[in-house]
């Protein structure tokens, strides 16, 4: 099996209480790519500029990562500045270049429209639909968006909505898109704009999915997975889309898509988030080994599970 | 078995994005007594002055809880007023009247000295220390605290903590206390400060314990027990309490402590905490049922229960 993804490549300057690193990569698509990879193949669509080199995309192809749909452009890369001193949960932006991100169109070369899954980063709603109309084939689509979008794009984002079969975002965000506080009554009208499943990201407390009725199997309670720092958080960046590498890397390892394998996608999700925050940008999800991985799945397993 | 709680009893004036209610029966070992109620016996001892009549005494004594230890005084009861109206996470508090609670000194009548457990709400850590040695046979001595005491009482609160096994705080006052930001070794560090085992209280997300490594059993790792709002939360206020009550009076109705029973224990606080809020005041928590309990034990048990 394989993952399309879409999604951005950046160069990040972050500080937080552990230190300060600049112009490092990152973006969504960078972590979400190296966090699938250790499940499945992925394939990336991005767009660089001329201060991308060799050596960043070795970064990605180290680990298998198809680089091939990531576009080459003049002018810089995607630029990101911030800092998290107040708040670890909370990146406050210093400053965004867009740069050739701007005019980001993504192009999906021949040799991807045989992918079998498709994630789409937080891109511009109408991209995105864009996107899973040519690639409407694919067996999952899952997609992410932000407050941004939800406010400055709202119709195109329904439009989107009704393409994407699982969605992931945050607490804040799911509220936002609903216009309602409580989460499980947002959560409800989340999923009667299109997504089979929600998955709200709770970031240090791990993640909810909630299912639309009778989708991917029986049952109308949510699930969660929880997470918890096992070493320091050293730099935060990355850590929602490392999370939905891990749970849509996992979901592409399975022969079926079912309850029970959403919901262990979603604890694999947790790991991958946990490994990614442990170093500044991807440094930890460049060298993992399969059995951390597993390991890491069975204390995350063993923190909730009554005997 | 029986468990002597400690705390406030106190009139609230609350304002949330469902409404508003004034001068109703609240405080910290209102909420515990009667969370605490549906497992095990509760005394409470407490102090409140001429406005607290019949009626309000009866909300208590309806579910059994031995009002003898309230203590009768001239004056008014503690008064407290706030409102979540931009976050349901947190009570922005609008008056502090102490009142009656501002001379508090908690008298443990002789009926109580046979008490199998103690709960020390958040009150002076001086007068928590008092109480445990007064108390000093129990099974198992849990405690609360709070920012203002780890301010302003941080030597009497060391003091104190040397008598507490078990000690439920938030997120923000375990990183306070231990002056250290990452969650796990924060943890380690109170820890080290006295109790065999420390709650940590995420909210809406539940609740973490970190046991002193061979403390109630074998091994090193925490555990999780999550919630979910089930209804909406219509009124935050003693959600906290209500888990330690739920916690305690679980823990009370058990022959043996050891670690299952803790873990089990978690989920019953996380079970009281949900139907606190769903009303405004104590109300929900006067009329439960047991199978009602019981059955949001399973709900909450299958958020995270892997096949």
């Amino acid at each position: 099996m394989s993952i399309l993804a879409v999604g951005s490549v950046a160069f990040d300057t972050i500080v937080t209480p552990s230190g300060k690193v600049e112009n490092i990569l990152g973006g969504s698509g960078t972590y979400f790519s190296l966090a699938a990879s250790y499940f499945t193949d992925v394939r990336l669509v991005a767009v660089v500029g001329e201060d991308f080199t060799a050596e960043d995309e070795k970064i990605l192809t180290k680990r298998g990562v198809d680089t091939r749909g990531i576009e080459h452009t003049k002018g810089k890369t995607f630029r990101w500045g911030g800092h998290y001193l107040d708040n670890l949960n909370e990146a406050k932006t210093e400053f965004t270049e867009l740069n050739v991100f701007q005019n980001f169109k993504p192009r999906i070369p021949a040799e991807y429209e045989d992918s079998t899954f498709l994630f789409l980063g937080n891109i511009q709603p109408s991209l995105q639909a864009t996107v899973c109309r040519e690639m409407g084939k694919v067996k999952l689509i899952g997609g992410d968006t932000m407050n941004y979008w939800i406010q400055s794009a709202r119709p195109e984002l329904l439009e989107t909505l009704k393409l994407v079969n699982v969605l992931l975002i945050n607490d804040g965000e799911v509220k936002m898109l609903a216009e309602e506080k409580s989460l499980p009554r947002a959560a409800l009208k989340v999923l009667a704009m299109g997504p089979k499943a929600l998955v709200v990201k709770h970031g240090e407390y791990g993640a909810t999915i909630f299912f639309r009725e009778s989708a991917f199997g029986i049952g109308r309670h949510p699930f969660r997975a929880p997470t918890l720092p096992i070493d320091e958080v050293k730099d935060p960046t990355g850590a929602g889309d490392s999370f939905a590498g891990g749970f849509m890397g996992y979901i592409a390892s399975q022969e079926e898509i079912n309850r029970e394998v959403l919901k262990r996608a979603l604890f694999y999700g947790g790991v991958m988030g946990s490994f990614a925050v442990e170093r500044f940008g991807t440094e930890r999800l460049q060298s993992l080994k399969r059995e951390e991985i597993e390991e890491r799945f069975q204390i995350f397993r063993e923190l909730t599970h009554l005997e």
